[in-house]
């Protein structure tokens, strides 16, 4: 801990040197990632709390962190004697850190490092204390971190057309169009995922996203690329070139982006707040990355080969299912070893290349908890009874997946099975609806959450997420909540998650969860239909499913489904495992 | 034909000694109500033309006409010899009147009475036109009117608290905190919904609205009902005057807001151009009328008295039903006749006030014309086969009621029966949805439109609307469509219609339509949730529902609704209606 401590004290010592009252330390990297590298831990370095999220402040005689609920256990252990206080985010009468900005420093200087600060939480914090504080853009960490790990430098490598259904060529001059539309005169790119998709390149620099870490700029009809040089090999770089993109040095676009003027098109939730306060000389122009937009809509490379991704998968994840129930109670398996066995069968899949996001492995009251990511401290032992909620996926070169499923590991009460049943109907209902072009997450989410409603239940989260083609398994702009805000129309192409859920705290969780992708349903009089095909192949938890409680047209959806799994699974499994297969997919 | 030439050139004569190069005269009156009375029908008098919507622009030597496909063919004929052309609205290559003065009238003055303008729709000019025309606000139809009809002044009345709910010093007390909370010095209230609402008066001046014609003034803590004094006898006066209600003349109010100043709150979807233009010393702040939001929840005394004005309009429904289908083919009736019959059943009723709009009365293939709105010259036989649409309903002293029923006066088709189960199915579902609170109209629509949407169907219209009680028909802010725009969240005490339909144009039209209230269901440690009642009480049409088609939930719906329908009716019929509605009613 007297680590921690000399850590606060030469940050103090700069922050006194810069006449800095309040310093600010979030956990991003300079592109939002969902993931920070080692190198962009910083708040973990300054306070010695490892969790996923939170943001520091640190003033003269005092630091506070804020983290949610999630943490407060691990951040209260990690923080005892670092003098650091815990705020706990959410909890009745505990100020937000620009509530406590707006209270304590009026008059007074805040600094931060403006590449960490995404745009969103700067504008906040501007618009709250408006002209009541002075803000320092300065990177106080890197004066005082010595032994700072290196940022991520993975090797690039490129997407061949046969892979992402489109070239390169193709999706740059698409973009142009767009922005020409808009009268754009330059426009930058610091989202990884979007970069990723634009050059058909990926790269493995944030954990669990397929991407390179780099900046792409517009300007005048050319793309720059900054990127550490080191990323990528001769070949790489001459196809780049080849395709009209110059290669600079990671660093340089805050330089360059100074002598940017016109028109300059930035998505105010994906840029850093650095890059918006070196473009004072231009006409900012706010809105989504076009590419974000012309991501989300996959082609039909891309679908034909989800669908391929999602076999594979489901294989691995049939597996799993089978290892599990024969095994349980004979050899030893805790939530941890659990999601092991379960990475190692995906390793045998064809292009596999890494999970998507890390395993949710939870057993009985531990699937309850909706984040739970089991630790070495955490870790139980999986017992013939009750559930274990696994909700896992993988990249592979064909695509994303992103799979739960609740898996009855021995006798199960009749409360969980009803309740399995109510998450089922609401699970079938959305991936089964079909619906007007123009309907939107907001609307479809009725149709997942009415069963629970219906018994006075419901989950705080989302019912799906849109999914990355070997990217991010998390990307917009589609949504499915219970949510005004979820506007963004459903069109043919997009990936979805749809993912109900009931947690009864302490006791057990369920979710079930399929991708499916957006297709064309038909085009009548009255307009053109859409509808939903699951990418997702495992079979349901037949042991949890109460017939009585499904209705006819949820019997079709259930036994359809389940006679695809049987039917496209079959091949790759063996004997027992298709034995066991055949008989729980049989009609119910 | 010679009359309308002579008023064009008269308004011609004025519009060059006012040098105005463009004239606008729109169908509205001072308060954007939905029906226009007599004074008001300014549009009519220039161009002829009678229908109920359309915008005339009176140009030197042109006059055009702007209506919707509802009067194409009317305004066609009216028109005729009238020099005045046609534009039909929503047709190709067909211009928006704003779009057509965008083109013509730059640097041009372009006229019309303020008075009779949306706000809406000055804004809209203003933003497209910006600097490139002259707008000049005069009403140039009072100086050439010479015979115009007096505006209309109907004696006002007072609802006691026992229809009310709550009192009227309550509700000006209420308001007054709103308004305190957004520091607000001067409020106009115009709508004359909101003002018979918050001052729990009534009148006939608008047709098939209960309201007084009238402006509401509050400033500085002092609250001014602007409105014809003939309209108030002695008591209503002092009764106003006892809870500090000032009485002044109906125009004093456009010269009194010259002189308002500091924060004054207008509605900018409902108050007139001319309104906001006199408020240019003031800090106008736009919002929705705090009435707006307050008159939409009804209290328990409302509540409970709309069930039995639905009671009573039930009644008067179902004996038409059994007459209607006792007499089809015996007896000669129309679609006029249909209606006029079920307009005298109401009469019937005690409390009952007048219709709460035009009843839609459509035969056979009318009914596929969703504004149908029966004239002389439409008006058909109902013959004993096909579907009667009847689209009615009344102002009774305890609430406002509005249902349709499509009725079998003979033999159906199939795709009739499956057309009509399919709507039923849509319009049950919605009914029986429980909810979370901030759940949206926009939201629920997905439920009414699902089973047509499997199928191919939609409606080009929204599910539902909100309803005044004793009041308009209309009313805001929820309302239930497939609308990112419906974002106003469900809450207790609101009354909503659910009116689904299928429309098969030549062929025929099916709507089912019930009022309903949203009120508690339970709160659990997920939430708060809401639910539907049906306030309207009338039997379906069971000889057009196919059985096979509802699932069990469906069903259970069904046979509830309409148990509870002859529970509630039979002591209101005769024998021979009672033994019908008991078969028609019976569990299916």
């Amino acid at each position: 801990m007297g680590e921690i401590l000399n850590r606060l004290k030469s940050l103090r010592k700069r922050m006194n040197e810069e006449k800095i009252d309040f310093y600010i330390i979030p956990t991003n990297d300079y592109h939002g990632s969902e993931y920070v590298g080692a190198y962009f831990k910083a708040r973990e370095y300054i306070t010695g709390f490892t969790g996923s999220a939170g943001t520091a402040l640190i003033m003269k005689d005092a630091a506070i962190l804020w983290t949610d609920g999630r943490y407060f256990l691990q951040a209260e252990a990690e923080l005892k004697n670092s003098t650091i206080e815990l705020y706990k985010m959410g909890e009745k009468d505990v100020p937000t850190i620009v509530q406590y900005l707006m209270e304590n420093a009026k008059g007074k200087t805040i600094g931060f490092d403006g590449k960490s600060l995404s745009l969103e939480f700067y504008n906040l914090l501007k618009n709250t204390l408006k002209d009541n504080a002075k803000f320092v853009f300065i990177d106080l960490i890197k004066d005082i971190w010595q032994d700072r790990p290196l940022m991520s430098c993975t090797e690039a490598f490129l997407l061949s057309d046969e892979y992402s259904g489109e070239a390169r060529s193709a999706k740059l001059s698409r973009l142009e169009k767009v922005l020409e539309k808009h009268n754009i005169n330059a426009h930058i790119i610091t989202s990884l995922d979007d970069i990723a998709w634009l050059l058909n390149i990926r790269a493995d620099d944030v954990k669990c996203n397929p991407v390179l870490l780099s900046y792409l700029l517009y300007n005048n009809k050319e793309y720059t690329l900054y990127v550490n040089n080191k990323a990528l090999n001769k070949d790489v770089k001459a196809t780049l070139n080849k395709d009209g993109i110059k290669i600079k040095n990671y660093d340089d676009i805050y330089e360059d982006i100074k002598e940017l003027n016109g028109r300059v098109l930035i998505d105010p939730n994906k840029v850093n707040a650095e890059i918006f306060t070196r473009l004072d000389k231009c006409n900012v122009v706010k809105m989504m990355n076009p590419t974000t937009e012309m991501k989300c809509i996959k082609n039909d490379v891309e679908i034909k080969n989800s669908y391929l991704a999602h076999l594979k998968d489901g294989v691995a994840v049939t597996k799993f299912i089978y290892w599990l129930k024969t095994n349980v109670g004979k050899i030893k398996m805790t939530e941890i070893s659990c999601a092991k066995y379960l990475e190692n069968l995906r390793k045998m899949q064809d292009n596999y290349l890494g999970l998507s996001f890390e395993t949710i492995s939870g057993y009985d009251y531990h699937g309850a908890i909706i984040h739970y990511d089991p630790t070495e401290e955490t870790d139980i032992e999986v017992l013939p009874k009750s559930f274990l909620l696994v909700d896992s996926g993988g990249q592979y070169l064909e695509g994303t997946t992103d799979i739960t499923r609740t898996i009855a590991v021995g006798e199960l009460s009749d409360e969980q099975k009803i309740d399995y049943t109510l998450v089922l109907k609401g699970h079938l209902a959305l991936g089964g609806a079909i619906f007007k072009e123009g309907t939107n997450g907001g609307m479809l989410d009725m149709l997942a959450r009415k069963p629970l409603w219906e018994h006075g239940l419901d989950y705080k989260h989302g019912t799906g997420h849109g999914v990355g083609h070997f990217l991010n398994v998390h990307e917009g702009p589609q949504r499915i909540a219970n949510s005004a805000v979820c506007n963004y129309p459903f069109k043919k192409g997009m990936i979805t998650s749809d993912e109900p859920g009931i947690y009864i705290p302490n006791k057990f969780g369920i979710r079930i969860e399929n991708l499916m992708v957006c297709l064309d349903k038909e085009t009548t009089e009255y307009g053109k239909f859409l509808k939903f095909d699951f990418l997702t192949v495992a079979p349901y938890e037949r042991e949890a499913i109460v017939k009585e409680m499904l209705n006819e047209e949820e019997l079709t959806l259930l036994n359809n489904y389940h006679k695809r799994v049987f039917t496209e699974l079959a091949p790759y499994l063996n004997d027992d495992e298709r034995k066991w297969l055949f008989d729980v997919t049989r009609e119910i």
